[in-house]
């Protein structure tokens, strides 16, 4: 299974302190969030590659803190960041303590909520892509999990320069992990690094 | 100042549990050592320009772990990892709480050992190396230091394919930093990424 994510220089994919109005937490005053989508950018013909890539995939699963900032109970509405048709066009399955029906959302998008594990995810995650790639969106605590399981073969990263200092680190509380270099593209704003996971 | 430092893909410059068999420490079983020294071995022709970049400071820092396994007093003759004839030919300030008279050695490379502190350390180098650069060697507790002094102009990492999951970190407890990304150089053992440190 693949995984990409957008990591600070110093490993972390969110700062703290995630909030409705800063999805990607505290900053450190350098535009976080600004490079971390300026890569992806629709006009970023530069890393046409890395973005089709990502999504490509025929199911995703990702956190609940990915999804938004509600936290504890469903108590107010919300659909995700992405608006009413939000760029997955596949089945979204959405890591939680708390049940909620499926969303379904214009353009083949549905958000399902799984509450009994990243298995169960996994499982419904593949049934749902068929033949095509299941991606796994983050964020670092999702992609942890999966990491320790020993369920990513392929891992997707995606450096940005600054640092955060804190917040939520890719693979903080993983064993060590054998990596093979696959790949490695050096762009204005970013260096992306594809590793296979060997163990 | 240049820093260089090759680290995992989490970010770790040395296992726990260094030991004069195993300088870089614990490596969950996967070469760590192996693969650090794999990319800077003379023969790498691909990596060229990095290695000489590295050897052409004309004075060195490093801390006293990455010098050598002695800890607390000097009680056991150490002249550090790298034979009669070090690859430094120039002057080494090693930061130390235990004082020491300098060591000097084959092919123009003397062993000094501060104990007053980094910027003490720095002076002395930066009067050492007159017109030439000063490189920060290492290890991350050393490198921090500076980091979070502000001290660093330009950081060279080398990115090696595993994950360590424990050590010493590049960037603990460094504040936030604003960093450009100046370069970046697939290898096929190693990422090669340079930052410039803005503030
Ligand atoms: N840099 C990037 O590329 C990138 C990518 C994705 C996300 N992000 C950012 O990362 C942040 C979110 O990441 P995160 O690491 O904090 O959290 P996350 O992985 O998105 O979500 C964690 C939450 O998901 C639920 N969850 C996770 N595993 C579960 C399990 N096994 N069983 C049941 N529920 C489970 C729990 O929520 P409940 O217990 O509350 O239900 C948990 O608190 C956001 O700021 C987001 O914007 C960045
Ligand atoms: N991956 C790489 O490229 C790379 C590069 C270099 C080193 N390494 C590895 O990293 C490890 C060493 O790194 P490390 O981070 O553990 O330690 P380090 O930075 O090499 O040395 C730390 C030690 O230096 C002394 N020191 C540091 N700052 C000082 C200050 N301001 N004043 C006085 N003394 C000071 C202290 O020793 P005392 O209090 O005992 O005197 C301290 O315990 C080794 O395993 C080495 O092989 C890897």
């Amino acid at each position: 299974m693949i995984c990409n994510l957008t990591i600070s220089a110093d490993g972390y994919s969110a700062g703290l302190n995630q909030t409705e109005e800063r999805p990607f937490g505290d900053d450190g005053g350098d535009g976080w969030a600004d490079k971390l989508h300026a890569w992806y950018s629709e006009s970023s013909e530069e890393n046409r590659e890395e973005i089709d890539q990502i999504l490509a995939a025929k199911a995703f699963i990702m956190g609940r803190n990915m999804f938004g900032p509600v936290r504890g109970e469903w108590d107010r509405p919300w659909i995700g960041w992405w608006g009413d048709n939000p760029p997955y066009h596949a089945p979204v399955f959405v890591l939680t303590h708390h049940a909620r029906e499926p969303q379904p959302m214009e353009g083949g998008t549905t958000f399902h909520f799984v509450t009994d594990g990243i298995e169960s995810a996994l499982t419904r995650a593949r049934e749902a892509a068929g033949d095509g790639d299941v991606a796994i969106m983050g964020g670092a605590t999702t992609i942890n999990q999966y990491l320790a399981a020993g369920l990513i073969d392929e891992l997707r990263l995606h450096i940005v320069p600054l640092t955060l200092g804190a917040g939520t680190r890719l693979f903080e509380g993983v064993p060590p992990l054998k990596l093979e270099q696959v790949k490695s593209h050096s762009a204005s704003l970013v260096t992306h690094v594809t590793y296979r996971v060997l163990s």
